[in-house]
């Protein structure tokens, strides 16, 4: 009979069964000991090896559950078959290189930065201090599959005041980000939709919308926003818009065409409005004009709001307010999905909202894009003969509409050669128009006021 | 011509341009000026109520703004048409009770506890405030959006140590929580795809699958777990399975069976196994068995394990271990899809693993879940004549598989009748059963010792 023979070290840490299993695990597995072979019963390997029985059968409990080792009623245990193929691999440490993206640049006129320089540290540090100071074991237990309800309902008030939004706090739905509020909203809907898109529009969202294999369609927009009539062309069920600020143009969608739009949205069941409001809290001229959804008398209008433009990107916090049949939907069938948001992170920006330090933090915020916004509109005056500026006065950017001649690319390009990256409106339009004006976006979150004067004047020589 | 008379206050903080605003919205939406009727110009409006041009300019751009008046060019401003039906509604402010769960039971043996008393609360207080303390923005800059690379890094290393999970932190996703990476997953793998699941199984993934409009089919189980043969027998090309502790019946699935699902992964292009390795942390006999991915040599597995189960619920971070093929569609079409997790919470995590202290915090758990594991299988002795208890030795439950006659319903009345929530097993099946044997699970995660003899004392009684 099969004897194994292995030298035991009982003043090594590793416990004696481990000892033994691995060595019977290397034996199998290096085919010392064959596929089928008959192992000593537990008994006898422990009188062999001079160890407790039960130290044996801790050793054999192992192979078993580990399937190297078999176990045959009344007969004993024998050797299993390994397939050689699916032996453990020793990890690959390969090592990967994090790209660095326009690193080149000197000034990025990103139409999607956010000014960190303004952000509340110390509030934010003292409300997480605060928050983790009492031990309340609460905090880290999972929560509502919504959001706190606390949170939510402070958000609620928020978004009434703000920004004329009507819903309860049941409406509101917490997210890590609005990509993941669209992947939830998606799952409410089914993709059995067509969405209309205005166009040039938020790519994000429609990347989004694809990859969630929604059909999409685009729809023209005139000085108002998405041509309505035109909308009314398509089979679209569904209209994404960004009527406070359309986002590349800055359109400002006035009244009459909201209007519009939510008749047309009334006109079919089934038929839905996502308000995009993304970046609402920037304004600068007159009064912010209420959210859409504020008008909708007709369950319309589903709300989508984020707190990663007002506060932080890496602050992943967004909101989406549901019109009730479809709250009725996620409650029914989607409300065991958890939520993406940790207690923590949603009781520091509660308290940042109801202690008052979230609209100072606007104010201030608005403040300081207003007064880049100015300074580059004065920066490009020298411009205004080759361009006409629009979509200004909201947002953190800018567009630059050319009329000398020059192709998109070829204003990128210059820009480029003296170290500044701009943004081509082109790359936001889901159908090419060749016919197009050439237009450029200018991000101004990002540069100081100096850095805008400096690149600006740059622009200006290599533009001019 | 109509003259708008109002009485401005220049006492009041609100500034005239706005005064005037309100006034002329107010007589348009009350109807006192007609549709279509014409509004003086600017200058007119301006000298008539002896205030600055500007100041009456800035509140007809506010209204035109808001669509209340329209500018016809060389004619003036004129009313617009404002139905009554969309008027601005006050927001109600509907409360809503938020429902009290199991606030009638005395002990509940939920089998998805997480014992919090554990949570090493000042630890996290302490990393959390180093991590705000240096005030680098590159904290609130948004990120990778698979999580950052330091962090990704760390689990991959802890992933190899711990479950000889083999993969590069290229592999890696960081999401918040299971739920979310499995609907990333399911953007990846798109939904034309039949999952099989092991019957009895984990509903929540059951449930998402079904949300996320899957084809879905159970495969029943013997002692090893899924059996394959039967897998083979559906048309199923993805199988999510819970090998190295099945939820919710406990099986260990031995390697033999393990490497028998990924030979039938490999028979097949396009067919892949979801392992999700939900609580393989703790394991109180024997070592733990190494992650089905460890052993998958053909890029098969797609890999699930999460924090929120080991650290808290409340930590929503999750992982997804990528098989190559997978990856490239990940990089190729789903990168742009923004993180679920904030910096701040993964760095907090990537120092809690990199310092040791998850490693001690998982320990300090073992021994703390084992104590309670040994508990209640000592108090459950008195009942050995009329059940069998199962599934235990790890995870935080087991099960009990009754011989006495009375139905699932009658054992869970019991318990409630004396205050005690159990679960019975039928409620994690796909297929219902008749024939199968009433058993219900105990979760231990949440009782103290003493709780779980008093407990499992009077379920004695009124079961015996």
């Amino acid at each position: 009979m099969y004897e194994l023979t292995m030298n035991l070290r009982t003043d090594k840490k590793t416990p004696l069964y481990e000892q033994i299993y691995s060595f019977i695990k290397h034996d199998i597995q290096s085919g010392r000991i064959a596929c089928g072979e008959k192992l000593p019963s537990t008994r006898a390997l422990a009188k062999h090896l001079e160890v407790s029985r039960s130290t044996a059968a801790l050793a054999y409990e192992q192979l078993l559950s580990e399937g190297f080792i078999e176990s045959v009623p009344c007969r004993g245990f024998f050797a299993a078959q390994i397939e050689e193929l699916y032996h453990l691999r020793p990890a690959k440490a390969k090592e990967e290189k994090e790209k660095a993206d326009g690193k080149a640049y000197r000034y990025d006129f990103t139409p999607n930065g956010v000014d960190l320089t303004g952000f509340p540290y110390n509030v934010w540090r003292k409300l997480s201090r605060d928050i983790l100071m009492d031990d309340r074991t609460e905090l880290f237990r999972s929560g509502d599959s919504r959001g706190e309800y606390g949170f939510r309902n402070a958000v609620c008030n928020y978004l009434y005041q703000a920004r004329g939004v009507n819903c309860t706090p049941g409406q509101v739905i917490i997210g890590a980000g609005s990509d993941y509020l669209f992947m939830l909203l998606s799952m409410i809907l089914g993709t059995d939709h067509k969405i209309a898109f205005e166009d040039p529009t938020y790519k994000q969202a429609y990347r989004l919308a694809q990859s969630l294999s929604y059909e999409t369609v685009p729809v023209t927009m005139d000085k108002s926003g998405m041509e309505v009539t035109r909308l009314s062309g398509t089979d679209a069920d569904i209209a994404y818009v960004t009527p406070s600020h359309q986002y590349p143009t800055g359109i400002v969608m006035p009244m009459k065409r909201r209007l519009e739009l939510l008749k047309w949205a009334g006109e079919k069941d089934g038929r839905y409005i996502v308000e995009d409001d993304y970046d609402s809290e920037f304004r600068y001229k007159g009064k912010p004009i209420p959210a859409l959804q504020g008008y909708d008398r007709m369950e319309k209008v589903i709300y989508l709001g984020t707190f990663s433009k007002s506060i932080a990107p890496a602050i992943r916090l967004s909101y989406m307010v549901l019109p009730n049949p479809l709250l009725r939907i996620y409650q029914e069938r989607h409300r065991f999905v958890n939520s993406t948001v940790s207690k923590v992170d949603q009781m520091i920006v509660q308290r940042f909202l109801e202690d008052g330090y979230y609209e100072r933090h606007l104010n201030k915020m608005r403040a300081l894009y207003k007064n880049r916004h100015d300074t580059l509109i004065d920066a490009l005056r020298p411009l205004s003969g080759i361009c006409r500026v629009f979509g200004e006065h909201a947002g953190v950017h800018l567009l630059l509409a050319f009329e000398n001649g020059k192709t998109e690319e070829e204003l990128i390009l210059r820009a480029k050669e003296r170290g500044i990256k701009v943004y081509g409106l082109s790359d936001y339009r889901i159908l090419k128009d060749p016919a197009a004006r050439p237009t450029v976006l200018l991000g101004y979150a990002n540069l100081a006021e100096e850095q805008i004067k400096d690149a600006a004047g740059i622009l200006a020589e290599c533009w001019g």
